[in-house]
């Protein structure tokens, strides 16, 4: 499948993203010779972090220019495969010295979900640009730590959701929030895969903060928030069954609830680390919209009421990382849909999703 | 698209009902003109009796050959289009002296839920085979009370679930309960459409017994029964908004609910009536498989995490119209999984789900 960058993606102008709250700034010099790259440092060099790094290869408005990292070994393969110079060259002992490389401009926290808070927060006292990965942190309190150490060191602080720029996200939040099909009435977001590692962090709770609801869910919370363009109001949740006693210790092995929306709106939501699962559909008023697979990487298959859904593979990370890094470096503020005041609403829901699957599905407001 | 009837459909050999429960039993004679059909009076002319009459048009082993209706303008038409004689014509009055009509070998009933319980019984004291639709009632109760009257009679007593004889269908099951991914770990299960007029008897609680839950989600209850094999072991369950009060004063506009079954599964299921909605999907240990459309009268478009799924669209009414009567005609016991037993398991696991939504979500076990 052809892989569109995200010069391709802008050229390619017959999918209809005007009015989608997507504002497209491209440098007046747009010859990636002339352009004036944002300098990122990756934290966390596990799988994720190789995604996006891989992504970065193609971008025209960043590059990989450092790297945090606690393995020696990876330093070495990462300085080879990105040209990386020492002093760009960091551990989570000297990390903080990044204050006075003026080569770093961005700081991308790719770390387990619990480790967000103290990098974004060491980050933002070093003077540097913050990118957070999802969930943004493991409680509510947390996020507010990190927006407030964000706002005191006058740096920004984008959330890392690669959905954002993705053109089928687009759309479902177009067909959703413009009313297309009228009122949306019912959604399903779903999305789960196999997890049979017991060593994987995100099974241990002092490192995720919880099961597939954390690393999973959030985007299901997304979806649904940004289709409806309004925040939950209610919540029901119900823990699945612990089918496999090894692995499913101290987290949730599947989740499934339900978020009441201020318009009327139910999305009904399963998150699970025992099966695969993928779908989002949106039944309104006059039709409905579809995705399947919905969330992952893709390539994504959609469809309305009215007929298929064709938009070009992108590659989600360098999309994502070019658009934040054209608003960096142009010194303007991020749009408010990635900020980490987002990030924040995802986490005030799951919270409360948490407190209702341990309250036995107890509906809840949610405030 | 090409429809298939009962005699194409067994034609059809290539696609492995082999096993999956349906002991297709042609007559020794296939021959249409010699072979006796069951002699069939639908009670209650309604749209669903209009389909099953027209089902009936094609079938090889049954036909309509009698009426049970309350408005003469009905009667004369059908009367005509089916050359129905006039002793064969019954209004809800006269309706028990059928008992003396040797032309009469079954009654359907097609009635609003909550008669379906006093014309089962009254067909069955008339000596007639009863084929009902779903839901078997509107109570577990009223369930037992039929199936009881039925065995008193010594009449075999059938639902109408058209599902059970459709290819895909048939292959959920087979997927699912012979494990052909690994065990079955999530389900989703959604039916739902707009219900906008208010004087249609599924608004009215004394005539559906309940909402979309009753009429739809028996649905959604089924296809999760009969792919694990397993019955229900807990519920939870969510009522939505009413967000039409006009239409929504007696019976829920959307329900939300969680099955647990005894191997682990969950399945997560909506049923509304204020949009559309139909599929189903399950999540396994290896794999997966799906429909969307999933349950509604089809064509149905299937696929598993192997590929793509390819079944004839059958004439789901004339089939099952067929597949009972061979049966009956040959004085053999139906099989178990269309016996009003069945009827009586989905009801029971409806009741819970209700109970469950009017505690406020509480999660409930299943006896």
């Amino acid at each position: 499948m052809k892989k569109f960058t995200r010069r391709s993606f802008l050229e390619f102008g017959s999918f209809g993203i005007a009015g989608a709250g997507l504002a497209f700034t491209p440098k007046a010099n747009n010859n990636a010779s002339d352009t004036k790259k944002l300098n990122i440092a990756i934290c966390g060099l596990g799988r994720y972090g190789t995604y996006l790094a891989e992504g970065m290869e193609t971008a025209e408005y960043c590059r990989v220019a450092g790297i945090i990292t606690g393995t020696p070994s990876k330093a070495a393969t990462w300085k080879k495969k990105y040209n990386i110079p020492d002093k760009n060259i960091y551990n989570y002992q000297n990390f903080d010295s990044i204050a006075t490389n003026k080569d770093i401009d961005l700081v991308y926290v790719v770390l387990p979900n619990a480790m967000h808070k103290e990098y974004v927060i060491r980050a933002a006292k070093a003077g540097k640009h913050v990118i957070v990965e999802k969930p943004m942190a493991i409680t509510a309190a947390d996020c507010r730590e990190m927006i407030d150490a964000c706002k005191k060191a006058g740096v920004q602080l984008a959330m890392g959701y690669r959905l954002h720029y993705e053109p089928y996200h687009i759309e479902l939040r177009r067909l959703g929030q413009q009313k297309i099909f009228g009122n949306v009435k019912i959604m399903e977001a779903s999305l789960g895969y196999i997890s049979s590692n017991p060593d994987e962090w995100r099974v241990h709770k002092a490192l995720s903060g919880g099961g597939p609801l954390m690393n999973l869910g959030v985007y299901c919370v997304q979806v649904a928030r940004y289709v409806t363009g309004e925040e939950p109001v209610s919540v029901s949740a119900q823990f699945g069954p612990v089918t496999n006693k090894e692995i499913f210790k101290e987290v949730e092995e599947s989740i499934t609830w339900q978020l009441g929306f201020s318009g009327g709106a139910v999305c009904n939501s399963t998150s699970t680390y025992n099966c695969g699962i993928d779908r989002f559909y949106a039944g309104a008023e006059k039709g409905s919209f579809e995705l399947s697979p919905a969330i992952s990487y893709g390539p994504f298959i959609g469809k309305t009421s009215a007929g298929p859904l064709s938009f070009p593979t992108i590659n989600q990370q360098q999309v994502q990382c070019d658009e934040i890094s054209i608003k960096i470096l142009a010194g303007e503020p991020l749009p408010e849909h990635i900020k980490g005041e987002e990030g924040l609403k995802d986490m005030i829901v799951l919270e409360a999703i948490y407190k209702s699957a341990e309250s036995g599905g107890k509906k809840l407001s949610i405030n």
